[in-house]
């Protein structure tokens, strides 16, 4: 079996499992954000009475923190009274980050888990050996009433990335250059699991990075073999390591696919409009006008993506027609980077910082985009009217090519930005 | 004559103007924010082919900053094209901040000169003797294209304020206290005088609050004799002092009225819902509950205020069920409570920052509050509606009682909350 199918099974009480069963699993964490008022009124509706437990459900508010809107404040106040109602114990208000940020720093994803939340890129927890994956807001509210859920099993697709990657180039990069590859369609209700020595080598934010836009490939959900970088982190969040049985893919194990790419003369990538898989180097589109840069999300806000910003931006300014928008992933990733003098020296440099949160990468609020204007993010998606009008182009970069593109106002090489870095 | 009049003659080209006189003014400064579009419109709609003079215009983005919407955006968009195609000096993009703080940081307000903006808070400049009034998009509009702008010469009411404020009693106290006593009408058309010792000791951010919230009152303006500390506040800010011909009042100027206030026994006050001038001793509220306080905008956001909030909530946790909003009032402050520590001491006690600008004091975004919410605000205004929903209930207090509510989740005197300031 592999890993997730172990994962799987062992939530299901089975020995085994395959691929295309249907399994019912117990849920070990699930995640409501404010998006989806939808799961405590379909809760209700169901006759929900109780929180099947407290412990284990968490709130996140963050797509529209603090409240734009009468709606939105109004959505997180009947959330709040819920959470306090039921004595769910994990609520991260207005002040705490975007939900993929704040549950790992919170230490509540480990190996092994099943973490369900109403977000699609919960594949991002992958990174950490969990079985992460988003629904909607009716399963959302059956497990709060149940504590669990049916899954397909999936078929894992193996994706081997090999090769050292040149300096400049990201682990954004890396999976844009995949997802140029395989299409967004790749991997419907299948998972990825990623690997390889370039996998290896990756920190913990590149890990991230990656399976968080495994979704853009349809994945179900996304694995990393655990090592001791995870354990390293996971203790460093709290996590009891010692209690994790920490889940093996058999040797025998076949996968459905296996891709592998060489990624050593990987040069910068760029999604452009209006795709994910839309994929190009960074040369083809030079030149093109920037309106609005940001450096954010569950993709592209951490403080590895900050420091980016920081090394091509440290004493200079931005270009005078470009906007430059920066909004740390979360309230510890934006109390590093005031420590690490970041948010000064980018300050300084010309960017406007936000509360953690990812208004823009969905158009809600804190750097929406008009008609016609051209914003490159650090972000996951660039359909029209993703960040605000459908009139807009969208590209998505890695963070150190989206501060170089701020700076020069128009999409550049970032390592032409980078002689000091 | 009063200087205000002094002020208008000089502008008008006349030795002498009295109370009631229409005069016809040359504009030293004309500033058009982002909720104000129409400014533009009315500019074309009039056949305005250019800016008077583009040196003396300035657009600064703060109502809605970073763009909260598509339509926000896109008045942005139209604003930043009407700038660069004019050749218009200062435009304060979404990186800068609230106008009331930007313009006299950038070294663009000076005693003796005729501030207009398209914000009724422009009173605020009476701190530093400038004649500041709010005027409408097509007032604006009109002085874009010629430069001028008719006012009816105001009479003027001398409130003289006297004593040593009790340690924790701050400006914004002593405003309400008198817009209290006062009432929202005494000064309708009127230009109010402050002076007196304490206006004396005030330090420049504590005499921009009384100017600011002149307003309230219904002045059309403010006004505070420039001192030496004016002229050091000017000359950090790069106003060439030499070139400045500061006007004084003629002893026997006759005010319209005189007011005098003894603040040396005045305990913190709040504005209760739903008028500013609804001021109570906050004992009478003691025990409210709080669910959200803003210290922020053109009346509350400045580093003294932010400072504030520091020393009261430095190594404490803000009450669980109470959010805490901080928006600097501009870049530079920001920059200045991060080097002193202020930001990274206020996110660890679970503050909220966002970006510099005046969203939430006018429900725009950044905060906005739900039906049957108490927000205590550092702001200026507390009508149904204000701050979002108008079923919500607005407590307008000084920066430090604001901290010392999110501190204690319900209304509290910040004296209470201060024994290690």
């Amino acid at each position: 079996m592999h890993a997730l199918e172990k994962i799987l099974a062992r939530a299901s009480g089975k020995n085994r499992v395959k691929a295309g069963e249907i399994v019912n699993c117990k849920v070990d964490l699930a995640e409501v954000n404010d998006l989806y008022l939808q799961v405590i009124e379909s809760f209700e509706e169901m006759g929900g009475k109780k929180v099947w437990d407290p412990e284990k459900v968490v709130f996140v508010f963050d797509h529209y923190a603090p409240a734009p809107t009468i709606k939105s404040a109004a959505n997180h106040k009947v959330m709040r009274e819920f959470v306090w109602k039921h004595g769910i114990k994990h609520l991260f208000d207005i002040n705490a980050g975007v939900c993929h940020q704040v549950m790992p720093e919170a230490g509540l994803v480990f190996p092994g888990m099943i973490l369900v939340a109403t977000d699609s890129h919960t594949t991002t927890h992958g990174a950490f050996g969990a079985f992460g994956t988003g629904v909607g807001a009716t399963d959302l509210a059956c497990i709060l009433i149940s504590g669990e859920l049916w899954f397909r099993v999936p078929e894992v697709i193996k994706i081997e990335i090999n090769g050292t990657l040149l300096p400049g180039v990201l682990p954004k990069d890396v999976i844009l250059h995949i997802l140029g590859r395989l299409g967004t369609d790749v991997a419907v209700y299948k998972a990825i699991e990623f690997t390889g020595e370039t996998v290896e080598k990756f920190d913990i934010a590149g890990r991230m990075v990656v399976c968080n836009m495994a979704v853009e490939m349809g994945a179900k959900t996304s694995y990393i073999q655990p090592d001791e970088k995870t354990l390293t982190y996971l203790k460093s969040r709290g996590v009891d390591i010692d209690k994790i049985e920490i889940l093996q893919t058999d040797p025998d194990y076949e996968y459905s696919a296996i891709y592998t790419f060489d990624v050593s003369e990987l040069q910068p990538q760029v999604a452009i409009p209006h795709s994910v898989d839309n994929v190009v180097p960074v040369d083809a589109v030079k030149g093109t006008k920037v309106d609005q840069v940001f450096i954010g999300s569950c993709t592209g806000g951490r403080l590895e993506d900050i420091e980016w910003a920081y090394k091509i931006l440290k004493g200079k300014t931005i270009n005078d027609r470009t906007r430059l928008v920066i909004i740390p992933a979360s309230r510890n990733v934006f109390l590093e980077a005031i420590k690490r003098g970041y948010v000064e020296v980018l300050v300084e440099s010309g960017a406007t910082f936000s509360t953690p949160g990812c208004g823009p990468c969905l158009g809600a609020h804190q750097g929406v985009i008009a008609d016609g204007e051209v914003c490159v993010t650090a972000t996951n998606r660039n359909f029209p009217g993703r960040m605000g009008s459908t009139d807009a182009q969208i590209y998505l970069t890695s963070p150190a090519t989206a501060a170089a593109c701020a700076l020069a106002g128009k999409i550049v090489d970032p390592r032409e930005y980078m002689e000091e870095v």
